[in-house]
């Protein structure tokens, strides 16, 4: 036992959890009259948020509900949810935002699965929880959020007991009994992963990686006292990528959004002095292909995080002169959203677009904030060399990785071999460091032997002119085993186009065998966080 | 035992001790060629960095130097120090920074309460460090720094076996056995207090705390990859403030700097275009009061944090003219210097000169990476009313609080009691949430049974045209009991200025019975942090 290790032990003062919750205190003592949040025709301040937070987190204490318990929310980003972000918690329960594009049965499978105590539910989405509550054979305390500061807002069917307005009402504004974890590995949330096979798993979050990676966020976006967040990002997606608690830590202030609808967002950006918004590369293409009356000019540069698919080229040059600047996240859900940004390097100033485009489309380093990443053989767990070509899954470690699948040890158990998390995603590492993702596994193309990656494809037909979205599968083959299929959306107003033109486009700018043997033009299907669904453009390949 | 305690322990992907070792490899494979170190006419990258670490660690390691041993450092901020700040803790050892202005006892002293077992001593400091080895008694493996990048730097004696090239020449800069710490709570560093009696206490740092503090200071103090932190303050203050750590996570520029010195200082920040800096507010002072053929301007705001005392309005006024941006934080050795800092506040910048200054010189509110601090009664810890007047104790708790002491269970226990952290500095809480330091307790004077704050009339006396410097402590008085006692340096080339003069200013500019007594026209001893000594001018007034 060395000196060190001699009467320096823990105590209340030195050694307290780590959490998120602490942000919000913070935030009410520090700029108590500050815009938190602006919704609609509401806007509060810090002081009020956190009354709010104390009220949910009081009710919820007065029903019975606290530590281990799960309380559910359906909602798009409105206040409710931001709130549930901190008043779940501190009642001692685990906050678990839905995916509000899921379908009844699987909203019921999870809220079985997760044994919800509680679920709030936006009006909006009355139609499916009705069938879900029919489904779930049992009693849940239902509570609706009915939002009455934006016109027009969907369904007016009440479900619940009571409105989320009156539960707050029930709660003491003044709670001063709501608790920091007494452990910083206690859950914080639990999110469900979009699963495309089988039942969806639920991803535990604990405190400590909750407030880690809010901090990694807030440096690696760059926030501050003055920033202002628009909520393009939906917070039921990893908590909003963290940024729920990132953004309480530095005192910024939240800008609520119903709906990823360009229509709403370019108003927003000028009214609000938007500074900070995240988002799918499609939300970005959503922007870029905004009709002309909707666009409107801005001030000042906004910074867009994008994620779940690397920007192409075409996207980055197209936001950029719109007045965007994009940051390429990288993450998944077991991640609590981003684990790794493609730091920006002084000498790509003066690349050319595309050149500095490709630097850009890397998912590149991990966060400062985790603690290892690399890419490695699965079997042997060695990494392969930074040559840019050796493909290998990507693997994390560090505190912003999940504690587990709830009630999977299994699965948990399968994602840590060897003492990494395990993305399943498989790319290569870069001589500079940077790790760049081919493909998920399932979306290597393997065409008579030869590896081909649908996303070097995808990021060929992103130049073509008439092209507004594509995605590339394989397609089963007799011959060849398997072969690249396209599925693209034309932009409006393009030229008339033929497969055959586009598969020459393709052969003029890759390698041939990689070409697309078929093409297809089809209105993409999406999940709700815009990310295609390459599993039912697989089964349609399939079906060809 | 809930759903969320079942089947979601840690392993090796998800639980990873949290420490700011992990901040260099991270430079490292981001920004392998990016600027790293500037020292006089050396410079070099992250690369070059991180191998001059591991070379250090390996060495080391070499000589037996390992967990729980200690490794003192007397320099100034040259890249030796910079480098131990990762080298000692990646081979396991812990790093103690020597105040150089020391005297021989006491340094020996140290070095025998730490059982240090290697010193790394500047040649600069060979007269000292010569008597203090004849002292210690017992023999210690001694290094030379011989900085060979700034001309004229003094001292050429040896005393070492080896000098600080020699011995990393004889590590291995691929050095891959060096470990994060087996748990984050291990000691990192230990800083000695300069204790005004007795003999200085040794404070000691975790991994954990040095990895959230500099993250905090990160943000507090809006660093990223583009910045460029010029070294003007100690790194053996508090492991300057944990910036060693802070620049390196975000992939800063370090640039170092021998002596605290406004010749070098203006150069420095126009040809290295500094961005952020960090000082006493002695250190702004010298600033200030250059000669004018010593001042250079420079294009870009250069943002300073000061702290160990509260900048002057004066100062303020004085710093952002010349095109600074000054933050106010406030911390102690025990907190890893600053845990708390002077919010800025929007409408602040409506307000005038003086009335701005009054806010900014508060010490404002703990860090949102602290976990919580108050205003409190010591006997009874209950906290004083937020009226700006009710006098307690600054009290904090968190995980950037110290481990303890060294060697000292009861100086441990009594700065913990109660759950939370004492600082010893007497404040007030204003109703907006800041704290206001009036005093460490033993600067209170007591007059006539009144409270008057020594630094309520040094602000008043900063506000006069000649004075560059005042202090302010208690002189026994046989009717008062104490009665105010000032010490000034006037500016260079003030005008004759008497006693009466003084008094007469502070009369008119605050409560008649707070003004001093006795004015004495001094040159004020300082430590070399810049703090002005009271304890000496306290023996003084005794003596008048």
């Amino acid at each position: 036992m060395n000196i060190y290790d001699q009467d320096l032990g823990k105590n209340a003062a030195n050694y307290q959890p780590q959490t998120p919750l602490t942000f919000l205190s913070h935030a009410e003592r520090v700029y108590p009259d500050k815009l938190a949040v602006v919704h609609g025709d509401a806007c509060y301040c810090y002081r009020e948020l956190a009354r709010r937070c104390r009220r949910l987190a009081s009710a919820l204490v007065a029903r019975g509900v606290g530590r281990g318990d799960t309380v559910s929310v359906m909602a798009p980003n409105v206040p409710a949810l931001l709130e549930a972000h901190y008043g779940v918690p501190m009642s001692g329960a685990v906050l678990n935002a839905l995916n509000y594009r899921l379908d009844a049965p699987t909203i019921a499978f999870i809220l079985n699965h997760a044994q919800s105590k509680v679920l709030l539910t936006d009006t909006e989405f009355a139609p499916v929880i009705k069938r879900v509550l029919a489904q779930l054979g049992r009693g849940i305390l239902v509570i609706d959020i009915n939002d009455v500061h934006i016109d027009d807002t969907p369904g007016a069917e009440q479900l619940g007991e009571l409105d989320y307005e009156a539960f707050l009402a029930t709660g003491d504004s003044e709670f001063s009994d709501w608790q920091l974890p007494d452990d910083e590995w206690n859950a914080i949330s639990l999110n469900y992963t979009s699963g495309t096979t089988g039942n969806p798993k639920g991803v535990v979050y604990h405190h400590r990686g909750a407030f880690v990676n809010a901090l990694g966020n807030a440096l690696v976006f760059g926030l501050n006292a003055k920033s202002v967040y628009l909520w393009t990002l939906p917070m039921f997606h990893c908590n909003g990528w963290t940024y729920p608690w990132a953004v309480t830590a530095v005192g910024a202030t939240h800008v609520c959004l119903r709906q990823v609808d360009p229509a709403l967002i370019f108003p927003l950006l000028s009214q609000q002095k938007v500074t900070h918004m995240c988002g799918a590369p499609i939300v970005l293409n959503m922007l870029i292909h905004a009709p002309d009356n909707v666009k409107q000019p801005f001030a000042q540069t906004v910074e867009v995080a994008t994620g779940g698919a690397a920007p192409p080229s075409t996207v980055i040059s197209a936001m950029e002169r719109m007045g965007f600047k994009v940051t390429h996240l990288y993450g998944l859900t077991e991640t609590y959203g981003p684990a790794t940004y493609c730091a920006w390097q002084a000498h790509w100033e003066q690349l050319a677009l595309d050149e500095r485009s490709a630097y850009m489309a890397r998912q590149g380093v991990h966060y400062a904030t985790m603690t290892d990443s690399m890419v490695a053989d699965p079997k042997t767990m060695e990494p392969v060399p930074a040559d840019g070509e050796t493909i290998g899954e990507l693997m994390l470690k560090g505190n912003t990785v999940m504690k587990g699948y709830l009630k999977n040890a299994n699965a948990s158990a399968e994602a840590f071999r060897g003492g990494w998390f395990h993305s399943g995603d498989l790319g290569v590492m870069h001589p500079n460091g940077y790790v760049e993702i081919k493909d998920r596994s399932k979306d290597i193309i393997i065409s008579g032997g030869e590896n081909i990656s649908s996303l070097e494809i995808e990021e060929v037909l992103y130049k073509h002119d008439d092209i507004m979205e594509a995605a590339v599968v394989a397609k089963p083959d007799q011959t060849w085993g398997e072969t690249p299929c396209a599925f693209v959306t034309l932009k409006p107003g393009a030229a008339p186009v033929s497969e055959q033109d586009i598969i020459d486009f393709c052969r003029a700018n890759m390698a041939h065998f990689k070409a697309p043997k078929t093409v297809m033009f089809v209105d993409l299907p999406k999940t709700q966080t815009g990310k295609i669904q390459k599993f039912v453009l697989r089964d349609r390949a399939a079906e060809l």
